[in-house]
């Protein structure tokens, strides 16, 4: 058996994030969904970027956001996702790498430019994102180091892969390889968009391939067409080894081999940004679970980590999440 | 005489931050001035950046964040600075256009890329620079438009500017322009390592040039290589109509016409990071004047102004300064 080297491989878009302030009425008036992921093409983003007011570039993608927190964390953690030779790509690459995570994917030398998500936030915290993919769609899966991912305890992989078809194919090896190894594999659905656009394929991951599965609310519901949140948490119980269920300001409901825990938010003086709260919750849960902690542990580790990201504009940690981790008196 | 269109016509770098947190060990192993600004190749701006943490990319540039203060005071502005076309360049026209500021500097279609200040903000709020000057340092006379120049009550510029030589020439025309139009020139000091670069020059220009002065106590005290605050005073005083001397929390200190005002700070919860108070003063002072408001009132914008970049990280206002001038009772 490989021996183990990281806590966490991670397979995303490599995004860079545009954020800027917005009201309601610039969501109305631009089409933009609220608190959800829009897949735009490049006139789009370039004609809404012309309407955006003035932004602030900070490195992004949902589980490159989960890899950056693993890192903070105190955890050795690699990631795989495409970027353009450009500055934003660059940008992408030094942010990443300078946290420590192993980033070794070749820039794509010709194609689209790095994928940018522009992200209005309005005054009550939310955000709503409008991406262009560009290079991030051309992952495929001759960029991955599959000696990594088996030397993983877990490979987390977000469902927004799904949308570009090259990305999936890279997905379901990345399963493979982990799974051959023995090692845990992890999936968030995301968005409940996303989860509307490839359901039936979602159900099907769930019940065979997915040891650990991450979702909010609206996309467990959405996942199984239901509207209680119990019933979704009973079919989860029955499907997955581990989940773990994030609801906002109400917390998170943990399965762990067939046991339920209901573990509490973490206080925020005030949300400033929920950019980057699902995927900085999983970051705390990987970090606990890979470093052998009970789901209980997990799940704090989670919020704590979460409740960091929503209190500052931007998905990843402004301090170091260890330190953060140890004034709470949370086990590393 | 040209009709009034604009309160601000500004020329400076055109510059892109990279804000990154850092200590102070970080800052002597690398050689860094703190609390300064020092130019860079690109070879060491590479090197540098491959050592900082995670960024944050905003855009910046000393004149540029003034005009946006400006902008966001309700003001009308201009601004004249180079940059290439590439992605941080951009960024950077988004930006400032998206404020309203009138942007038309075409960018350059070759030669070096979008200049990059690689910002390090240690945990007391200091900022310590160290800029790539890149495409910035191309800014040429005929990049102005001088009928905008004519046109603005007021035209700004930062002492930066005298660093790259093609720079100063459009700094002299833009001067001689304003001035054939009987409009205010002002220049800041911009720092204290450029003044002991152009001592003599800017002693020069202080005297023979500039209406409006702007400086700190380090570069006010470097400018006439004396060690009391009031012997500089004395000189300004006999040298200039108007000056606005900051002394980061003790406030500023205001000549106009030969009379002397002293104006308290505003009051800051926390410093989270200095760059751009000067600037951010600056706007606060320039709006004011522009509209006619007595030196007390433009001292008070310029405080107020100030205290909202420092409880932030990048130089520019997150929120809209004209609102926060009305909460706080402030004439606009």
């Amino acid at each position: 058996m490989t021996e183990l080297k990281y806590d966490v491989a991670g397979l995303g878009n490599a995004i860079v994030d545009v954020i800027a302030d917005a009201d309601d009425a610039f969501l109305t008036a631009n089409g933009i969904q609220k608190g959800g992921m829009t897949l735009i093409d490049d006139d789009r983003a370039t004609a809404l970027y012309a309407r955006m007011g003035p932004g602030m570039e900070v490195s992004g993608g949902s589980g490159a956001n989960t890899i950056a927190g693993v890192a903070s964390l105190g955890g050795k953690g690699a990631f795989f996702g495409k970027v353009k030779k450009d500055q934003l790509g660059e940008v992408f690459a030094h942010d990443i790498k300078s946290l420590g995570v192993k980033f070794d994917c070749a820039p794509a030398t010709s194609g689209p430019s790095t994928a940018r998500c522009l992200i209005s936030v309005t005054p009550d915290g939310q955000r709503s994102m409008s991406t262009f993919l560009g290079a991030a769609q051309n992952l495929a899966p001759g960029d991955l180091d599959l000696e990594v991912i088996s030397a993983s305890a877990i490979t987390y992989m977000e469902g927004y892969l799904w949308d570009p078809p090259q990305a999936k194919e890279a997905f379901l090896l990345a399963a493979k390889t982990a799974r051959a190894a023995d090692r845990i594999v992890s999936l968030s659905l995301s968005d409940s968009f996303c989860v509307e656009r490839y359901r039936e394929e979602f159900k099907r991951l769930v019940r065979d391939e997915i040891d650990l599965l991450f979702a909010n609310e609206a996309e467990i519901l959405s996942l199984y067409e239901v509207d209680l949140f119990d019933e979704a948490l009973t079919r989860v119980k029955a499907e997955c080894k581990f989940a773990a269920l994030t609801r906002s300001e109400a917390g998170s409901v943990i399965v762990a081999n067939g046991e339920v825990h209901v573990i509490d938010a973490a206080k925020v003086a005030k949300v400033v940004d929920t950019t980057g709260a699902g995927d900085l919750y999983a970051a705390g849960f990987l970090y606990g679970l890979a470093r052998g902690k009970d789901p209980v542990t997990c799940g704090r580790l989670g919020s704590m980590a979460a409740a960091e990201a929503i209190s500052h504009y931007g998905a990843r940690p402004l301090v170091s999440l260890a330190e953060l981790a140890r004034e709470q008196g949370l086990p590393l």
